[in-house]
């Protein structure tokens, strides 16, 4: 898989892992990040359920999975930085961290009742041979409930705010049949995600044996805009989505 | 139900009239739309099936399926002018025409094996009530095929290109999160149209026992630019989406 079409693991570039570390869903965790209620209205009750999370990084979910009773819980994520930083960040619990990438990724049949992802799949150049992996690794009405960034976000080679002619703030839509790579300039050069259509997401999903549960092409809440202004752009377009999707009772 | 924030029916409208039946898809019908072949590809074999068609417009796809040997066809238009042309147009067929608001449509339940929309629903104010209606309509098993103007599309204020600053298309999103009426001056001033979120109108399908099928933010292959140059900004941004859904079998 070392190729130059390779998933690439910008976490581990120190420059990058020292700005990530500046964010507010870094320094504060679940509570850091503005989607995480919604996303958390999506998941099954966790209680006595084996949950893996693909893309841990600090391991915050990992950390609320157990306060919330999960019967056993992995971290996974293919940066070393990462997941010493989430051995370092827990105490006391039996959280089993792995070494992985996304793209590789082997799991045993039958192993997890909710599969969950925090902005980690939109760094995959293939994500079907994951989702397939990660069907046969849900128990049968097991789900899986992740978000991304949206390809409203992602569609553009050069990500930024254009200016209507009346000044309102638009996010100019380009290239979005084109699926592949992006490159951005986020904390570090060169950081490179893969745009991909929400149809392609959707399809692929289905494809692999899963049903639809809900998406969310998240936004803020008025209150949210109240208490933090800077997240009235986002109500302009969205920059994530989330979405839960179950594989059917057998 | 006769109030301002109803679903207007243009298609009454002389001047639009008129200018709708400029259109290659109106000249030329289904082989006119772009889209079509895709579409096409998502529809269940036709032979012996009962079908409906919402915003049949000229007719068109009415008279494919009794090509195709389906049992029964209904055509239901909110517009007399546009049930008027398709009645001319048709000879030698049973095809039902019928006059409904779609808003307001009632069904028989188990009436039919598809139902088919092409670039009608976006009009409509409530679309749940719609599909609950169809999904009770449906014969388990049974399918929705319909296309709509994209959220992408619509959810500008003004739809117009915008440059980047090397002078590429873009399309400017914004106002993405503020569902509900978008004003164009399409053919006629003031066309009333109804931005919703993809999120919305697939959570609508779901919450009315849809199983969703197949999702296609539809944009041209390089052959259909090949043949049609203008063709070429719909790669920017989809205009339309495609989508087909199933009523369970029970």
């Amino acid at each position: 898989m070392a190729n130059s079409h390779n998933t690439q693991n910008i976490y581990d570039d120190p420059q990058f892992f020292a700005g990530y570390a500046t964010l507010a869903r870094s320094q504060h965790g679940l509570d850091g990040a503005p989607e995480w209620p919604a996303l958390r209205a999506m998941l099954p009750e966790l209680s006595a359920k084996r949950v893996v999370d693909l893309g841990c990084g600090y391991g915050w979910f990992c950390r609320f999975a157990v306060a919330q009773g999960a019967a056993s819980v992995t971290g996974i994520d293919v940066s070393h930085k990462m997941l010493e930083k989430a051995r370092e960040m827990t105490t006391h619990s039996d959280i089993v961290w792995q070494h992985a990438d996304l793209e590789t990724l082997t799991l045993p049949v039958n192993c997890a009742d909710l599969v969950y992802s925090s902005l980690a799949l939109h760094y995959l150049t293939r994500i079907d041979r994951l989702f397939h992996t990660l069907f046969e690794a849900l128990t049968p009405g097991g789900m899986l409930v992740f978000s991304a960034e949206h390809p409203i976000y992602t569609a553009p080679l050069r990500q930024g705010w254009l200016h209507a002619p009346d000044g309102h703030p638009t996010w100019p839509v380009s290239h979005y049949q084109q699926e592949g790579v992006r490159i951005s300039n986020w904390f570090a050069e060169g950081v490179r995600k893969q745009h991909r259509k929400l149809a392609t997401w959707i399809n692929a999903l289905i494809a692999s044996g899963f049903e639809l549960v809900q998406i969310d092409e998240w936004g803020p809440s008025a209150a949210q805009i109240a208490d933090n202004p800077a997240l009235a752009e986002e109500s302009e377009r969205p920059m994530l989505f989330l979405l839960a999707a179950r594989r059917p009772a057998a």
